[in-house]
């Protein structure tokens, strides 16, 4: 809307669209909660109080009015779902802006990914904003998609949603000054730059603060979260599938340090976002916990509009975009309606009115599983065995880290070979973006399989596809079936492929709505559990069994990795 | 210094340039105050804690150490000294940064007059940053030195140093949507507008703040803050020479809302400066009424780095500027030492070490009074008898506004003229920019001189050249005086020249210290005092008599004022 229009419906010269009768509205500005009315013209609050006109009218009846809910990081390809059907799920819980970083659909498809991620976000009811991922590909001692560098990543400064640089998990790198990573610091400067620095402190903390970075939300303890505000950082407190830590972070927020403190949600399943909620969720636990309603109302509006420099947003007032969030209890905040510039966009929990989805060019991230099948088959996944001990990835329930185990291996016809009584069984990882035939080959313990496979196209961070097994065909059946679907989950008995999640857009994610795929998940794991599966999300655990930068021993299509050492290691050791 | 030297300094392989010792950390991010070491290199403050080399240490034996104090609102010419004497007298006291809008000289010189004020406080150790002057002229009632549309001041932008747009004072003309005031609102969009909105209320401050207006500093209630803290605006709390706010807004500021509350001084004289101080005088009054000690810190750093999005200040911690305050006293807040850029610039009150003046080319700014004196004489003060009673403006003690009186006036030879038993006197406004000769004459009560005149060249806004006085000689005496000086304060008693201030700078500023500013100041009033004035700064009270914004009656060079009609008006009503 122009700005004299604005003028005239501000003066009360003019109509409003909609006014927003007697809300008790949450002002984050001055903590206090009072009835008014809030008066929006077009995509804006134009103001707030009495005697506007206007040609819709809703009376809230004292129902609290907040600003829409900003999720401060999160990875959106991580919820399995494409970034319009995520936001039918988290719009109407209240989150109308997200902070995202495109990291892994950039590890498979480059920046061609995340321009496809921009692209297919505009104008959504849901603000999706994007810092540029910083640390792709992760290593050099995994394959990825595509490598960015900072003349690359520049390319994105000009988007008007791009806000700064992603997590720089390479923190040692920045600490230790690599040309490279400085080069991108330098590309970014003047922008923000979010962290990424577990367990990180003392002079390296410093270190990472000094060289430009803002935040963090890597903390898992109250003592590190401290010792980040005092330097300065944001505190971006997350509740992640994997890594739920606000409980433990909560004891670390005071009135007086909570200007600093956000919500976010990192890496999170769709599963989680239907069954517990999103930024509402943390909130809701938040509160339960004692916290200040309206300071945690702030951690997830406008202290996060102010790390992120989003000055049209984060609060109720003239000037800031029409994003709401309408609910009746604080002690249990449960949106009844959802508002996203302007408009409603959602009603107890679903999705209202038109959401229209954005024409894009889905080709750049379609059909990104190049494997060439020919040349491969369950042979591939033959070991010949070299040794009688060999090194096994130790996989822990819900834990992202492994042990390093060394174990006995069985040999049948110059094979190493799967003991299922000992829970011994076989990974792969198929190098799946250049179409080079790398197979990692290795043992893994911990998944309890009793027969069959199971395969993945996610695969932290550069998302070949890993597979685990008892036999060679099953292993070799599942990825068959993830590389006809062009990406996704599956498991496989022998021949026999029995369920399937397929992920088309990049092997990461379902073009489905949310509802679906929570169905097809739950199926998928019944699935797992039926082969003997006794992890409570195998497929979750298997995504992180490839990720070279998180200890202890992983694989990659290049082979095992010794994390502490940081570098490939031999299978057999005798 | 470049980031790889950073990183060095900050893990600790390399030894700092400055290590400050056991100081008492006032951390505005968290709240606390905790004893730690503060570790700077060049000018940067590169880390917080134990265990760092430096080259040079200070212990501070557990004193304070709070980030560098921001004026988040001056006029740098009413302090009536050049900015590089400005920042001798308020660094001292702590203040290391400035948000400064150049308007007075604006009004003078146009763009030159601000690029003068940008060049002059190059490398000072007073950051001076500056918001582009949005109301050059003020009307078009009075003759200016300059007209700045948003053409011109959009020249403004490149310049690192040049934040946004000041003070928007045709709130009016804003709220109204009249096109120039929109261009330049157009003109700096995405940049922060600072605000004047004095007694604007409900629907017309939600058109000023939905216009894209984010503070204010004219509030004088603590009601006026509230209402303006609720929809969005930073309240800059003032107090100025002539415009005491603090006492009446403290009422207002809450732990809640005090992330929006600054301080500021608008126009304030040096002699303010030398006797009471500046930012800490701020400070000390606020503590000392009851204000948490740590809130006034964050009003006087954080917030106006964050309203003023100056990301590299505001705060101690790795990656800011080095601009500190040492003090002993947290009730009673007295700078010790005073750090800018790492640098240690003063000492209990004192400069220290090599202050830089940058060299400028003045002449924009020099011999900017155009009279043609040879064509005026004490004759130009005549006032033709039209009529038995006229138009008076009434003067009121240390107040900018007016009475609108109407009194009978004596006849002597055809000629309207002073009445000192009734204290009228007679007042003109020589247009001093263009040289066309205009002289607004007309007659003023409240000043009480029995003999003699006074004459300024600063006179907001337009700062012509202003004289009241008993008789035509002597208020001829006084003009040619302040026109000799190149602008200036001047008494006079018929012929002779009583006392004298010269502002060599664009008729506003004094180019010597401030002591010596002072003492000449003294020197003058006490000159007025013996002429028979009766205010306590006749001077300051005269400055205002001639601006057409401030009600009631106001006389520019082009004639009498009605400031409510906001129209001319005749001298003579009958």
């Amino acid at each position: 809307m122009d700005l004299e229009q604005t003028l005239r419906v501000a003066r009360g010269d003019a109509p409003a669209d909609l006014a927003l009768r007697n809300g008790s509205l949450i002002n984050v500005y001055t903590g206090e909660i009072y009835v008014t009315d809030v008066i929006i013209a077009d995509d804006e609050i134009i103001a707030l109080g009495p005697g506007y006109q206007a040609r819709e009218e809703i009376d809230l009846a004292k129902r609290y009015i907040a600003p829409g809910f900003i999720n401060a990081h999160v990875h959106i390809e991580s919820s399995m779902i494409n970034p319009p059907q995520f936001a039918r799920a988290v719009v109407p819980l209240g989150t109308t802006s997200v902070i995202s970083d495109p990291h892994e659909i950039a590890n498979v498809c480059g920046l061609a990914g995340i321009r496809y991620m921009l692209d297919v976000t505009e104008g959504l009811p849901l603000s999706v904003f994007v810092n540029a991922s910083s640390c792709v590909p992760a290593t050099h001692m995994s394959t990825s998609g595509a490598e960015l560098d900072a003349a690359q990543l520049a390319t994105l400064l000009d988007h008007p949603r791009v806000l700064g640089l992603a997590e720089m998990m390479n923190y040692p790198g920045l600490i230790l000054g690599e040309p490279n990573v400085l080069a991108k610091m330098e590309a970014f400067k003047g922008r923000i730059v979010d962290g990424h620095s577990p367990g990180v402190s003392g002079a390296w903390l410093n270190a990472y603060v000094a060289g430009g970075v803002g935040s963090d939300h890597e903390c898992t303890t109250a003592e590190e979260a401290i010792e980040r505000l005092r330097l300065g950082m944001y505190l971006l407190i997350r509740e992640a599938t994997g890594a739920r830590n606000l409980m433990d972070l909560l004891p670390a927020v005071t009135l007086e340090n909570s200007r600093r403190c956000c919500f976010c949600t990192d890496d999170y399943h769709v599963t989680d976002v239907l069954s517990d909620g999103d930024i509402d969720h943390l909130l809701r636990q938040s509160i339960a916990q004692g916290l200040d309603p309206v300071t945690a109302i702030r951690m997830a509006t406008l202290n996060p509009a102010e790390w992120f420099r989003l000055y049209d947003r984060g609060a109720v007032a003239p000037g800031k975009r029409a994003d709401l969030v309408i609910f009746a209890d604080l002690a249990d905040i449960r949106p009844e309606l959802v508002f996203s510039g302007g408009r409603l966009v959602a009603h107890n929990g679903e999705p209202v009115g038109d959401w229209p989805v954005p024409t894009v060019d889905q080709s750049p991230v379609r059909d990104t599983i190049r494997v060439d099948w020919d040349s491969l088959d369950k042979r591939a996944f033959h070991i010949p065995a070299q040794g009688s001990k060999a090194r096994v990835i130790g996989a822990i329930e819900s834990q992202i880290v492994t042990n390093h185990l060394i174990e006995e291996i069985p040999w049948e016809n110059g094979l190493a070979v799967t003991d299922l009584e000992r829970d011994i069984l076989k990974m792969a990882v198929i190098e799946r973006h250049l179409g080079t035939g790398n197979v990692g080959l290795g043992f893994i313990h911990g998944f309890g399989l009793k027969a069959g496979a199971l395969a993945t196209s996610v695969a932290h961070d550069h998302h070949n596809i890993v597979v685990v097994g008892v036999d060679d065909q099953s292993m070799y059946t599942a990825a068959c079936a993830v590389g006809e679907m062009g990406g996704g989950f599956a498991t496989a008995n022998k021949v026999q492929v029995m369920a399937t999640l397929p992920f088309p857009i990049a092997g990461l994610m379902s073009d489905q709505p949310a509802e679906a795929v929570v169905v097809a998940m739950d199926t998928l794991q019944k699935s797992a559990a039926a082969l003997g599966s006794k992890l409570h999300d195998p497929f979750m655990t298997l995504s992180f069994m490839a990720l070279e930068v998180i200890p202890t021993l992983k694989l990659t299509d290049q082979g095992l990795i010794d994390v502490e050492q940081f570098k490939p290691v031999k299978l057999f050791v005798e």
